[in-house]
Protein backbone atom coordinates (compact mmCIF):
# COMPACT_ATOMS: atom_id res chain seq x y z
CA UNK A 1 0.00 0.00 0.00
CA UNK A 2 3.00 2.53 -0.45
CA UNK A 3 3.54 4.50 -3.44
CA UNK A 4 5.77 4.05 -6.15
CA UNK A 5 9.14 5.72 -4.55
CA UNK A 6 11.27 7.07 -7.37
CA UNK A 7 15.03 6.99 -5.85
CA UNK A 8 17.79 8.75 -8.21
CA UNK A 9 21.23 9.34 -7.78
CA UNK A 10 24.01 10.32 -10.23
CA UNK A 11 25.39 6.64 -9.95
CA UNK A 12 25.66 3.93 -7.57
CA UNK A 13 25.51 5.50 -4.14
CA UNK A 14 22.03 5.61 -3.76
CA UNK A 15 22.13 2.50 -4.15
CA UNK A 16 22.75 2.48 -0.10
CA UNK A 17 19.86 4.62 -0.02
CA UNK A 18 17.76 2.22 -1.70
CA UNK A 19 19.34 -0.85 0.52
CA UNK A 20 18.05 1.18 3.60
CA UNK A 21 14.80 1.90 1.76
CA UNK A 22 13.90 -1.72 1.36
CA UNK A 23 14.48 -2.53 4.80
CA UNK A 24 12.07 -0.06 6.74
CA UNK A 25 9.45 -0.23 3.48
CA UNK A 26 9.99 -3.42 2.19
CA UNK A 27 7.46 -4.16 -0.29
CA UNK A 28 6.72 -0.89 -2.04
CA UNK A 29 7.42 -0.45 -6.11
CA UNK A 30 10.54 1.00 -6.63
CA UNK A 31 12.27 3.04 -9.75
CA UNK A 32 15.64 3.52 -8.95
CA UNK A 33 17.57 6.30 -11.70
CA UNK A 34 21.71 6.05 -11.48
CA UNK A 35 22.79 9.08 -14.04
CA UNK A 36 25.90 7.11 -14.66
CA UNK A 37 26.63 8.81 -18.12
CA UNK A 38 27.34 12.31 -16.43
CA UNK A 39 28.79 10.87 -13.05
CA UNK A 40 30.08 12.58 -11.05
CA UNK A 41 27.93 15.28 -9.97
CA UNK A 42 30.30 15.82 -6.51
CA UNK A 43 33.03 17.70 -9.05
CA UNK A 44 30.62 20.13 -10.77
CA UNK A 45 28.98 23.18 -10.56
CA UNK A 46 25.69 24.00 -8.91
CA UNK A 47 23.97 24.77 -12.17
CA UNK A 48 24.72 21.68 -13.66
CA UNK A 49 23.77 19.65 -11.05
CA UNK A 50 20.51 20.99 -10.69
CA UNK A 51 19.93 20.92 -14.33
CA UNK A 52 20.80 17.05 -14.26
CA UNK A 53 18.84 16.55 -11.25
CA UNK A 54 15.76 18.16 -12.75
CA UNK A 55 15.47 15.84 -15.45
CA UNK A 56 16.13 13.15 -13.39
CA UNK A 57 12.82 13.90 -11.31
CA UNK A 58 10.88 14.47 -14.46
CA UNK A 59 11.99 10.99 -15.92
CA UNK A 60 10.85 8.98 -12.94
CA UNK A 61 7.66 11.31 -12.62
CA UNK A 62 6.26 10.17 -15.83
CA UNK A 63 7.62 6.82 -15.06
CA UNK A 64 4.81 6.68 -12.43
CA UNK A 65 6.77 7.52 -9.29
CA UNK A 66 4.44 9.02 -6.95
CA UNK A 67 7.61 10.38 -4.58
CA UNK A 68 11.19 10.98 -5.12
CA UNK A 69 13.92 10.48 -2.63
CA UNK A 70 16.68 12.40 -3.99
CA UNK A 71 19.57 9.85 -2.88
CA UNK A 72 22.62 11.56 -3.75
CA UNK A 73 24.26 14.65 -1.34
CA UNK A 74 25.06 16.69 -3.79
CA UNK A 75 21.68 16.66 -5.95
CA UNK A 76 20.15 17.57 -2.33
CA UNK A 77 22.67 20.45 -1.74
CA UNK A 78 22.50 22.18 -5.06
CA UNK A 79 19.12 21.39 -6.40
CA UNK A 80 16.86 20.70 -3.79
CA UNK A 81 14.52 24.00 -3.63
CA UNK A 82 14.83 23.64 -7.77
CA UNK A 83 13.83 20.08 -7.81
CA UNK A 84 10.82 20.61 -5.62
CA UNK A 85 9.72 23.53 -7.35
CA UNK A 86 9.76 21.33 -10.61
CA UNK A 87 7.51 18.70 -9.31
CA UNK A 88 4.06 18.27 -7.59
CA UNK A 89 5.62 15.07 -5.98
CA UNK A 90 6.59 15.07 -2.56
CA UNK A 91 10.45 15.21 -2.50
CA UNK A 92 12.75 13.73 0.59
CA UNK A 93 16.78 14.72 0.28
CA UNK A 94 19.01 13.20 1.97
CA UNK A 95 20.62 16.29 4.07
CA UNK A 96 18.16 17.27 6.28
CA UNK A 97 17.02 13.92 7.41
CA UNK A 98 20.84 13.44 8.19
CA UNK A 99 21.06 16.85 9.98
CA UNK A 100 18.01 15.72 11.90
CA UNK A 101 20.02 12.87 13.39
CA UNK A 102 23.00 14.85 14.34
CA UNK A 103 20.90 17.20 16.34
CA UNK A 104 19.11 14.45 17.77
CA UNK A 105 22.62 12.51 19.40
CA UNK A 106 24.84 15.44 19.55
CA UNK A 107 26.14 16.36 23.01
CA UNK A 108 28.82 19.14 22.58
CA UNK A 109 26.27 20.73 19.49
CA UNK A 110 29.66 20.30 17.15
CA UNK A 111 29.73 17.56 14.14
CA UNK A 112 32.32 17.59 11.35
CA UNK A 113 30.93 16.71 8.22
CA UNK A 114 32.92 14.51 5.52
CA UNK A 115 31.09 15.13 1.58
CA UNK A 116 31.87 15.64 -2.19
CA UNK A 117 33.70 19.17 -3.39
CA UNK A 118 30.39 20.55 -4.23
CA UNK A 119 28.56 19.18 -1.42
CA UNK A 120 31.21 21.02 0.94
CA UNK A 121 30.83 24.26 -1.27
CA UNK A 122 26.99 24.51 -0.94
CA UNK A 123 27.81 24.55 2.70
CA UNK A 124 23.79 22.60 2.54
CA UNK A 125 25.47 20.75 5.56
CA UNK A 126 26.20 23.47 7.65
CA UNK A 127 23.04 25.28 6.79
CA UNK A 128 20.83 22.81 8.00
CA UNK A 129 22.86 21.59 11.03
CA UNK A 130 22.87 25.51 12.45
CA UNK A 131 18.88 25.55 11.84
CA UNK A 132 19.04 22.60 14.46
CA UNK A 133 21.53 24.49 16.88
CA UNK A 134 24.65 22.73 15.65
CA UNK A 135 27.95 24.17 14.49
CA UNK A 136 29.09 22.42 11.50
CA UNK A 137 32.89 21.81 10.13
CA UNK A 138 32.71 20.68 6.65
CA UNK A 139 35.57 19.32 4.41
CA UNK A 140 35.92 17.99 0.90
CA UNK A 141 37.00 14.34 0.69
CA UNK A 142 37.41 13.89 -3.20
CA UNK A 143 39.56 10.43 -3.17
CA UNK A 144 37.04 8.77 -1.01
CA UNK A 145 34.73 8.36 -3.71
CA UNK A 146 36.82 6.71 -6.85
CA UNK A 147 38.48 4.30 -3.94
CA UNK A 148 34.99 2.99 -2.99
CA UNK A 149 34.35 2.63 -6.54
CA UNK A 150 38.07 1.00 -7.33
CA UNK A 151 36.42 -1.72 -4.68
CA UNK A 152 39.22 -0.60 -2.05
CA UNK A 153 36.68 -0.24 1.00
CA UNK A 154 38.81 -2.04 3.15
CA UNK A 155 42.53 -1.12 1.93
CA UNK A 156 45.50 0.15 3.37
CA UNK A 157 45.83 3.24 1.23
CA UNK A 158 42.21 4.09 2.11
CA UNK A 159 42.40 4.22 5.67
CA UNK A 160 45.83 6.27 5.23
CA UNK A 161 43.47 8.50 3.43
CA UNK A 162 41.34 8.73 5.36
CA UNK A 163 43.82 9.25 8.25
CA UNK A 164 44.58 12.09 5.88
CA UNK A 165 41.02 13.88 5.18
CA UNK A 166 40.02 13.32 8.75
CA UNK A 167 42.84 14.48 10.98
CA UNK A 168 42.41 17.39 8.80
CA UNK A 169 38.99 17.68 9.80
CA UNK A 170 39.24 17.11 13.57
CA UNK A 171 42.34 19.57 14.24
CA UNK A 172 41.09 22.01 12.12
CA UNK A 173 37.73 23.86 12.66
CA UNK A 174 35.93 20.15 14.58
CA UNK A 175 37.85 19.59 17.74
CA UNK A 176 35.01 19.29 20.37
CA UNK A 177 32.89 17.59 17.74
CA UNK A 178 31.30 14.64 18.78
CA UNK A 179 28.93 13.16 15.64
CA UNK A 180 31.18 12.55 12.07
CA UNK A 181 28.35 13.37 9.28
CA UNK A 182 28.57 10.67 6.18
CA UNK A 183 27.46 13.51 3.88
CA UNK A 184 27.98 11.42 0.91
CA UNK A 185 25.83 8.24 -0.21
CA UNK A 186 29.44 6.12 -1.07
CA UNK A 187 30.51 6.70 2.54
CA UNK A 188 28.28 3.98 4.27
CA UNK A 189 30.22 1.19 2.60
CA UNK A 190 33.90 2.48 4.55
CA UNK A 191 31.84 2.88 8.03
CA UNK A 192 33.83 0.34 9.22
CA UNK A 193 37.34 1.70 8.31
CA UNK A 194 35.92 5.25 9.27
CA UNK A 195 34.77 3.84 12.74
CA UNK A 196 38.29 2.76 13.25
CA UNK A 197 40.15 5.79 12.06
CA UNK A 198 37.71 8.42 13.61
CA UNK A 199 37.93 9.42 17.39
CA UNK A 200 36.38 6.80 19.55
CA UNK A 201 34.48 9.37 21.14
CA UNK A 202 32.56 10.50 17.75
CA UNK A 203 29.56 8.77 16.98
CA UNK A 204 28.95 8.10 12.79
CA UNK A 205 25.96 9.22 11.35
CA UNK A 206 24.81 7.67 7.64
CA UNK A 207 22.78 9.83 5.49
CA UNK A 208 21.38 7.09 3.72
CA UNK A 209 20.00 5.58 7.13
CA UNK A 210 18.06 8.54 8.71
CA UNK A 211 17.00 9.14 4.72
CA UNK A 212 15.09 6.03 4.66
CA UNK A 213 13.32 6.38 8.03
CA UNK A 214 12.34 9.77 7.31
CA UNK A 215 10.97 8.37 3.81
CA UNK A 216 9.10 5.84 6.10
CA UNK A 217 7.29 8.56 8.42
CA UNK A 218 6.42 10.67 5.07
CA UNK A 219 4.86 7.29 3.68
CA UNK A 220 2.63 7.34 6.82
CA UNK A 221 1.53 10.76 6.30
CA UNK A 222 0.71 10.13 2.74
CA UNK A 223 -1.82 7.07 3.51
CA UNK A 224 -2.35 4.24 1.47
CA UNK A 225 -1.86 4.21 -2.15
CA UNK A 226 -2.64 1.72 -5.06
CA UNK A 227 -1.51 -1.79 -4.00
CA UNK A 228 2.32 -2.74 -4.85
CA UNK A 229 3.71 -5.00 -5.95
CA UNK A 230 7.26 -5.12 -4.27
CA UNK A 231 8.75 -4.68 -7.76
CA UNK A 232 12.08 -2.92 -8.37
CA UNK A 233 12.95 -1.50 -12.18
CA UNK A 234 16.73 0.00 -12.27
CA UNK A 235 17.41 2.56 -15.27
CA UNK A 236 21.12 4.11 -16.09
CA UNK A 237 22.26 6.00 -18.46
CA UNK A 238 25.59 4.34 -18.95
CA UNK A 239 26.80 0.79 -19.72
CA UNK A 240 24.13 -1.56 -17.92
CA UNK A 241 26.75 -4.14 -17.32
CA UNK A 242 29.04 -1.97 -15.00
CA UNK A 243 26.11 -1.00 -13.42
CA UNK A 244 24.85 -4.29 -12.19
CA UNK A 245 28.35 -5.49 -11.35
CA UNK A 246 29.33 -1.98 -8.81
CA UNK A 247 25.66 -1.52 -8.10
CA UNK A 248 25.36 -4.84 -6.45
CA UNK A 249 28.32 -3.94 -4.07
CA UNK A 250 26.17 -1.46 -2.78
CA UNK A 251 22.66 -2.76 -2.71
CA UNK A 252 24.42 -5.73 -1.01
CA UNK A 253 22.28 -7.96 -3.47
CA UNK A 254 22.57 -9.01 -7.23
CA UNK A 255 21.00 -6.65 -9.96
CA UNK A 256 19.14 -8.35 -12.62
CA UNK A 257 17.98 -6.26 -15.25
CA UNK A 258 19.15 -2.72 -15.87
CA UNK A 259 17.47 -0.31 -18.28
CA UNK A 260 19.65 1.86 -20.52
CA UNK A 261 18.20 5.32 -20.57
CA UNK A 262 19.59 8.23 -23.47
CA UNK A 263 18.51 10.88 -21.06
CA UNK A 264 19.08 13.98 -23.67
CA UNK A 265 16.78 12.29 -25.85
CA UNK A 266 13.97 11.05 -23.22
CA UNK A 267 13.72 14.32 -21.28
CA UNK A 268 14.34 16.86 -24.26
CA UNK A 269 17.16 18.41 -23.16
CA UNK B 1 50.78 30.40 -41.25
CA UNK B 2 49.54 27.47 -38.89
CA UNK B 3 45.77 26.35 -39.50
CA UNK B 4 43.35 26.89 -36.48
CA UNK B 5 43.68 24.11 -34.45
CA UNK B 6 41.04 22.42 -31.92
CA UNK B 7 42.03 20.31 -29.24
CA UNK B 8 39.20 18.86 -27.02
CA UNK B 9 39.36 16.41 -24.30
CA UNK B 10 36.94 15.52 -21.15
CA UNK B 11 38.43 17.98 -19.45
CA UNK B 12 41.76 19.51 -18.27
CA UNK B 13 44.43 16.45 -18.98
CA UNK B 14 44.36 17.38 -22.68
CA UNK B 15 46.18 21.14 -21.30
CA UNK B 16 49.02 18.44 -21.34
CA UNK B 17 48.84 18.09 -25.06
CA UNK B 18 48.11 21.99 -25.32
CA UNK B 19 51.61 22.74 -23.83
CA UNK B 20 53.47 20.55 -25.57
CA UNK B 21 51.29 21.69 -28.97
CA UNK B 22 52.63 25.38 -27.72
CA UNK B 23 56.25 24.51 -27.68
CA UNK B 24 56.15 22.65 -31.11
CA UNK B 25 53.56 24.81 -33.17
CA UNK B 26 53.89 28.34 -31.34
CA UNK B 27 51.89 31.35 -33.01
CA UNK B 28 49.15 29.44 -34.27
CA UNK B 29 45.40 30.00 -33.45
CA UNK B 30 44.17 27.54 -31.04
CA UNK B 31 40.43 26.19 -29.91
CA UNK B 32 40.35 24.15 -26.65
CA UNK B 33 36.89 22.08 -25.42
CA UNK B 34 36.87 21.04 -22.24
CA UNK B 35 33.51 18.71 -21.74
CA UNK B 36 33.87 19.24 -18.40
CA UNK B 37 30.24 18.88 -17.50
CA UNK B 38 30.38 15.32 -18.80
CA UNK B 39 33.77 14.33 -17.47
CA UNK B 40 35.34 11.89 -16.92
CA UNK B 41 35.15 9.98 -19.97
CA UNK B 42 37.05 7.14 -18.44
CA UNK B 43 34.97 5.21 -16.39
CA UNK B 44 32.10 5.12 -19.25
CA UNK B 45 30.95 3.13 -21.78
CA UNK B 46 32.39 3.50 -25.83
CA UNK B 47 28.69 4.55 -26.82
CA UNK B 48 28.69 7.40 -24.83
CA UNK B 49 32.21 8.45 -25.11
CA UNK B 50 31.41 8.57 -28.90
CA UNK B 51 28.44 10.78 -28.76
CA UNK B 52 30.15 13.48 -26.45
CA UNK B 53 33.10 13.17 -28.58
CA UNK B 54 31.82 13.96 -31.77
CA UNK B 55 29.49 17.07 -29.97
CA UNK B 56 32.82 18.21 -28.82
CA UNK B 57 34.33 17.70 -32.21
CA UNK B 58 31.40 19.12 -34.22
CA UNK B 59 31.46 22.30 -31.85
CA UNK B 60 35.26 22.87 -32.56
CA UNK B 61 34.60 22.84 -36.12
CA UNK B 62 31.51 25.11 -36.72
CA UNK B 63 34.02 27.64 -34.46
CA UNK B 64 36.87 27.53 -37.10
CA UNK B 65 39.16 24.70 -35.96
CA UNK B 66 40.85 23.38 -39.56
CA UNK B 67 42.73 20.37 -38.18
CA UNK B 68 41.36 18.72 -34.92
CA UNK B 69 44.06 17.19 -32.34
CA UNK B 70 41.84 14.71 -29.83
CA UNK B 71 43.49 15.34 -26.85
CA UNK B 72 42.04 12.39 -24.87
CA UNK B 73 43.17 8.90 -24.88
CA UNK B 74 39.53 7.71 -24.14
CA UNK B 75 37.83 9.50 -26.20
CA UNK B 76 40.88 8.75 -29.04
CA UNK B 77 40.64 4.67 -28.21
CA UNK B 78 36.72 4.55 -27.94
CA UNK B 79 35.64 7.25 -31.07
CA UNK B 80 38.49 7.68 -33.16
CA UNK B 81 36.93 6.11 -36.71
CA UNK B 82 33.36 8.03 -35.44
CA UNK B 83 34.96 11.42 -35.20
CA UNK B 84 37.05 11.03 -38.12
CA UNK B 85 33.37 9.88 -40.28
CA UNK B 86 31.95 12.73 -38.60
CA UNK B 87 34.23 15.55 -40.03
CA UNK B 88 35.98 16.51 -43.30
CA UNK B 89 38.69 17.93 -40.95
CA UNK B 90 41.67 16.10 -40.37
CA UNK B 91 42.17 14.29 -37.10
CA UNK B 92 45.26 13.41 -35.17
CA UNK B 93 44.37 11.01 -31.87
CA UNK B 94 46.88 10.48 -29.14
CA UNK B 95 47.24 6.35 -29.02
CA UNK B 96 49.03 6.35 -32.56
CA UNK B 97 51.84 8.85 -31.98
CA UNK B 98 52.41 7.10 -28.22
CA UNK B 99 52.89 3.70 -29.99
CA UNK B 100 55.02 4.71 -32.70
CA UNK B 101 57.07 6.36 -30.45
CA UNK B 102 56.89 3.35 -28.36
CA UNK B 103 58.00 1.18 -31.23
CA UNK B 104 60.84 3.56 -31.97
CA UNK B 105 62.47 2.86 -28.47
CA UNK B 106 61.77 -0.48 -27.34
CA UNK B 107 64.42 -3.08 -27.81
CA UNK B 108 62.15 -5.79 -26.29
CA UNK B 109 59.48 -5.38 -28.21
CA UNK B 110 57.45 -5.70 -25.06
CA UNK B 111 55.52 -2.66 -23.69
CA UNK B 112 53.94 -1.88 -20.58
CA UNK B 113 50.68 0.89 -20.99
CA UNK B 114 48.65 2.33 -18.18
CA UNK B 115 45.30 4.07 -18.78
CA UNK B 116 41.70 4.79 -17.75
CA UNK B 117 39.20 1.85 -17.66
CA UNK B 118 37.84 2.49 -20.91
CA UNK B 119 41.08 2.92 -22.49
CA UNK B 120 42.58 -0.81 -21.30
CA UNK B 121 38.52 -2.54 -22.05
CA UNK B 122 38.87 -1.01 -25.74
CA UNK B 123 42.34 -2.35 -26.05
CA UNK B 124 43.46 0.23 -28.43
CA UNK B 125 46.81 0.42 -27.56
CA UNK B 126 47.47 -3.18 -27.71
CA UNK B 127 45.92 -3.46 -31.24
CA UNK B 128 48.09 -0.28 -32.23
CA UNK B 129 50.87 -1.69 -30.66
CA UNK B 130 50.78 -4.79 -32.27
CA UNK B 131 50.56 -3.18 -35.74
CA UNK B 132 53.97 -1.90 -34.86
CA UNK B 133 55.11 -5.65 -33.59
CA UNK B 134 54.87 -4.85 -29.82
CA UNK B 135 53.30 -7.00 -27.41
CA UNK B 136 51.46 -4.78 -25.07
CA UNK B 137 50.02 -5.39 -21.33
CA UNK B 138 47.86 -2.98 -20.29
CA UNK B 139 46.74 -2.17 -16.72
CA UNK B 140 43.35 0.38 -15.91
CA UNK B 141 44.73 2.83 -13.11
CA UNK B 142 41.40 4.64 -12.41
CA UNK B 143 42.67 6.24 -8.87
CA UNK B 144 45.71 8.13 -10.69
CA UNK B 145 43.21 11.22 -12.15
CA UNK B 146 41.58 11.77 -8.93
CA UNK B 147 45.30 11.79 -7.35
CA UNK B 148 46.43 14.60 -9.77
CA UNK B 149 43.24 16.56 -9.92
CA UNK B 150 43.07 16.28 -6.12
CA UNK B 151 46.71 18.24 -6.55
CA UNK B 152 48.61 15.12 -4.92
CA UNK B 153 51.17 14.59 -8.30
CA UNK B 154 54.16 14.43 -5.44
CA UNK B 155 52.65 13.29 -2.55
CA UNK B 156 53.57 9.44 -0.61
CA UNK B 157 49.70 8.49 -1.42
CA UNK B 158 50.24 8.60 -5.20
CA UNK B 159 53.83 7.20 -4.97
CA UNK B 160 51.90 4.01 -3.17
CA UNK B 161 49.40 3.34 -5.72
CA UNK B 162 51.98 4.14 -8.03
CA UNK B 163 53.70 1.54 -6.78
CA UNK B 164 50.65 -1.32 -6.61
CA UNK B 165 49.35 -0.46 -9.69
CA UNK B 166 52.91 -0.68 -11.60
CA UNK B 167 54.03 -3.62 -9.45
CA UNK B 168 51.15 -5.69 -10.49
CA UNK B 169 51.64 -4.76 -14.47
CA UNK B 170 55.40 -5.63 -14.48
CA UNK B 171 54.78 -8.67 -12.74
CA UNK B 172 52.01 -9.78 -14.10
CA UNK B 173 52.10 -9.57 -17.80
CA UNK B 174 54.69 -7.05 -18.70
CA UNK B 175 58.03 -8.89 -17.84
CA UNK B 176 61.06 -7.61 -19.93
CA UNK B 177 58.88 -4.41 -20.89
CA UNK B 178 61.43 -1.61 -21.50
CA UNK B 179 58.86 0.41 -22.06
CA UNK B 180 56.01 2.19 -20.02
CA UNK B 181 53.17 4.46 -21.94
CA UNK B 182 51.43 7.23 -20.28
CA UNK B 183 48.18 6.16 -22.03
CA UNK B 184 46.58 9.18 -20.33
CA UNK B 185 46.87 12.53 -20.87
CA UNK B 186 46.51 13.53 -17.11
CA UNK B 187 49.97 11.21 -16.17
CA UNK B 188 52.30 13.58 -17.43
CA UNK B 189 52.18 15.64 -13.95
CA UNK B 190 52.95 12.30 -12.21
CA UNK B 191 56.08 11.66 -14.94
CA UNK B 192 58.45 12.67 -11.83
CA UNK B 193 56.84 10.49 -9.58
CA UNK B 194 56.57 7.13 -12.05
CA UNK B 195 60.23 7.92 -12.75
CA UNK B 196 60.96 7.03 -9.26
CA UNK B 197 58.20 4.02 -9.14
CA UNK B 198 59.09 2.25 -12.29
CA UNK B 199 62.08 -0.21 -12.70
CA UNK B 200 64.92 1.77 -13.79
CA UNK B 201 65.74 0.15 -17.52
CA UNK B 202 62.26 1.28 -18.56
CA UNK B 203 61.80 4.13 -20.66
CA UNK B 204 58.67 6.61 -19.97
CA UNK B 205 56.49 7.67 -23.60
CA UNK B 206 54.24 10.29 -22.58
CA UNK B 207 51.02 10.54 -25.32
CA UNK B 208 50.94 14.15 -24.62
CA UNK B 209 54.68 14.89 -26.51
CA UNK B 210 54.45 12.25 -29.11
CA UNK B 211 50.76 13.54 -30.18
CA UNK B 212 52.40 17.46 -30.47
CA UNK B 213 55.38 16.05 -32.78
CA UNK B 214 52.65 14.38 -34.98
CA UNK B 215 50.61 17.43 -34.99
CA UNK B 216 53.34 19.35 -36.15
CA UNK B 217 55.06 16.81 -39.21
CA UNK B 218 50.86 17.01 -40.15
CA UNK B 219 50.66 20.85 -40.45
CA UNK B 220 53.90 20.81 -42.86
CA UNK B 221 52.02 18.13 -44.72
CA UNK B 222 48.83 20.52 -44.91
CA UNK B 223 50.94 23.63 -46.07
CA UNK B 224 50.14 27.33 -45.48
CA UNK B 225 47.22 28.16 -44.09
CA UNK B 226 45.21 32.04 -43.69
CA UNK B 227 47.16 34.12 -41.45
CA UNK B 228 47.40 32.84 -37.71
CA UNK B 229 47.51 35.27 -34.38
CA UNK B 230 48.66 32.98 -32.00
CA UNK B 231 44.77 33.08 -30.48
CA UNK B 232 44.14 31.19 -27.48
CA UNK B 233 40.22 30.33 -26.48
CA UNK B 234 39.18 28.06 -24.11
CA UNK B 235 35.75 26.50 -23.70
CA UNK B 236 33.92 24.75 -20.79
CA UNK B 237 30.83 22.70 -20.30
CA UNK B 238 31.16 23.15 -16.50
CA UNK B 239 32.45 25.90 -14.03
CA UNK B 240 34.71 28.07 -15.66
CA UNK B 241 36.45 29.43 -12.48
CA UNK B 242 37.22 25.79 -11.56
CA UNK B 243 38.61 25.33 -15.35
CA UNK B 244 41.15 28.01 -14.59
CA UNK B 245 42.15 27.43 -11.60
CA UNK B 246 42.81 23.29 -12.03
CA UNK B 247 44.00 23.76 -15.78
CA UNK B 248 46.31 26.12 -15.20
CA UNK B 249 48.04 23.00 -13.22
CA UNK B 250 47.91 21.05 -16.41
CA UNK B 251 48.82 23.84 -18.77
CA UNK B 252 52.08 24.68 -16.55
CA UNK B 253 50.56 28.86 -17.59
CA UNK B 254 48.01 30.87 -16.00
CA UNK B 255 44.23 30.46 -18.14
CA UNK B 256 43.14 34.01 -18.30
CA UNK B 257 39.51 33.98 -19.91
CA UNK B 258 37.12 30.46 -20.14
CA UNK B 259 33.73 30.57 -22.42
CA UNK B 260 31.13 28.57 -21.17
CA UNK B 261 29.49 26.15 -23.30
CA UNK B 262 26.01 24.94 -23.10
CA UNK B 263 27.23 21.94 -24.86
CA UNK B 264 23.46 19.91 -25.11
CA UNK B 265 22.15 23.71 -26.19
CA UNK B 266 24.93 24.12 -29.02
CA UNK B 267 25.18 20.74 -30.10
CA UNK B 268 21.26 20.30 -30.66
CA UNK B 269 21.82 16.80 -28.63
Amino acid sequence: MAPIIGVFDSGFGGLTVLRELLQVVPGADYLYFGDTARLPYGSKSAYTVARYANSAANFLERHGAQMLVIACNTATALAFDEIRAGTRLPVIGVVEPGAGRVAAISKTRRAAVIATEATVASHAYQKALRRHGIEATEKACPLLVPLVEEGWIDHPITEQVAHIYLDEIFNDGAQGADVLMLGCTHYPLLSPLLRRVAPPAVQIVDSAECTAGRASAMIQQLGPQSKSSGSLRYFATDSVEKFRRLGSRFLGREIEKVELIDIEEQVGE
